[in-house]
């Protein structure tokens, strides 16, 4: 079976560099297609409670490891937390709430899914879209005063230590945030942020912030890895205006050279920089590509090329109805 | 004489939409700089410790003062702080001093200059470029450990209020936030920022994050507004290669339509969209327009001509000797 390489964290966990990413797997095969991707070898999920697909996940992580497929320390499972539980109380709750969602005895990342907190909206009222707004999607939900040293001092507290041991959290990091409010975040935390999650492909490609992320030993996570391509199924108007990544000269041509795909190439653009990739497919072949995409290295200047395609591109920008959240800036 | 428009702060107080910055004013020619601006007309200065030329425009604003050219409370004296001070006891200190630099009894608005603390260094022994690193400029100096929410906390300490009648500040600010930080501050800011000071001209337009400074209450200042013009005298390799704003065909051509100089439309760009301005010259005729810029009006279609010039191309990034502080991005 493929042999997927770690990166050491912060916390002194190690993290496969790649894992699945959950986003937008239906809730109705999700289990399966996470008890498939067991088999096929993935030891790395990336979920969130955003995605509300926590409890099929979970079935499908315990059926793997009650059919003897695999251990549970052999695995990597991140969530998130979600903006409207940014308060310390409402954070404590929803990563326990997550935590029961998977149906597991503890969690190997916990992430600050957005650095912007919004007002809270009681945990049995929410699925998405109605965090960003009321059910009718009439209402904006208004941004809550909930600085960000207070999430992550919550954040803190339940990450499991040997002087805290009923801690359920193994390491902890932020995701969507920049470098001034990392500087920041450093500047307080106790225990520093493990891992930097942000989106991250050829048309996006924000060295400055994945180098200071990589000299302060936060390990960075990219999601998106191929473009546009993830935001397709959402109706985003700049992806559908984009060009596939796949089939951009540059990524075909490193493609054709080293008879792999295009997705692979993206991936092991980002892998071989230290940059941990959560893909998703629903097709077993390119799970099984996806997976082994450490297979080869590309030269220097083949990253260096791939890298010239960025265009400052962003997709995933959080907007509530009328009022972007301004954060990506 | 020019009546300038002013802009009315969170705080309560009116701040000139034009004022006079002084950063590179020569110490031997500050005083009789800023005497002779106040004679033309100038109300507005932008000082900060940085400069180190506070104490010589102090002069010049007594003597105007004395002259009776002006009365202090039609002035307008912005200073900030440097980042060796951001701990609160640094910070107070810092501004005291600053305040006696001037001679003055209270100065109009005190920024954070940057979102960086770096480590302290006695106030005797340091002047630019030590800041950043030793005498010798052989060792860097190390980032400190302070939350901005620290520094913001010290900066409420010194405003002056009925309930703190000791303070020495009228409104308080940021400048070189990004929209993330601002999110931050804003969350747990008992006095909410005044304004915000950000590098901006058509080759750096950053529309998000004045959007969002301004639909937050916080009055945006502009700096080098005449793009890489500010920045020759600092051999910036970016500013030489890059095409002057004055020669640019968008920019000469609207001056033309209206009798006015290149300069005067660049600030008219930015004023006419309620965003404070703080040119520098040594030539009195130019001191003379920059102050007049808001004498005509540009049409909606021409002021989205010269945001058309955005290149996302910043001038000013603050780099340690051979570590860069990556704060933007």
């Amino acid at each position: 079976m493929t042999k997927v390489p770690s990166l050491k964290l912060a916390s002194g966990f190690d993290m496969p560099v790649v894992g699945f990413g959950i986003w937008k797997v239906p809730r109705e095969t999700c289990a399966e297609t996470v008890y498939n991707a067991i088999k096929l070898g993935y030891r790395h999920f990336d979920g969130a409670w955003d995605y509300t697909n926590s409890a099929e996940a979970g079935q499908g992580v315990r059926k793997a490891i009650a059919d003897g497929l695999v251990k549970r320390e052999e695995l990597f499972i991140t969530s998130k937390l979600w903006n409207n539980y940014h308060k310390r109380e409402h954070a404590l709750q929803q990563a326990k709430l997550e935590l029961e969602a998977w149906g597991l005895d503890y969690l190997d990342l916990f992430l600050i899914h957005f650095p912007i907190a919004l007002e809270f909206i009681p945990f049995e009222e929410i699925r998405w879209p109605c965090f960003w707004s009321d059910k009718e999607q009439t209402k904006v939900t208004p941004l809550a005063k909930v600085p960000i040293s207070e999430t992550w001092k919550a954040l803190e507290e339940i990450v499991q230590t040997p002087e805290n041991p009923s801690g359920f959290i193994k390491s902890i990091g932020v995701s969507n945030f920049h470098t001034q409010l990392l500087y920041d975040l450093l500047s307080y935390a106790k225990i520093p942020p493990s891992v930097l999650q942000i989106e991250h492909h050829p048309y996006l490609t924000q060295p400055e912030l994945i180098q200071m992320a990589q000299e302060n030993n936060i390990a960075v996570t990219g999601y998106s890895t191929f473009g546009p391509l993830s935001f397709l199924e959402l109706n985003n108007p700049q992806a559908k205006n984009a060009k596939p990544l796949f089939e951009v000269d540059i990524v075909k041509n490193i493609a054709e050279k080293y008879g792999k795909t295009p997705g692979q190439v993206l991936l092991r653009w980002c892998t071989q920089r230290n940059i941990i990739v959560i893909p998703k497919s629903n097709n077993v072949d390119r799970l099984k590509q996806n997976l082994e995409c450490c297979s080869f290295d590309l030269t220097e200047d083949e990253l260096k090329q791939i890298s010239t395609l960025d265009l400052g591109l962003r997709f995933n920008c959080p907007n509530t109805l009328q009022r972007p959240i301004r954060i990506f800036t």
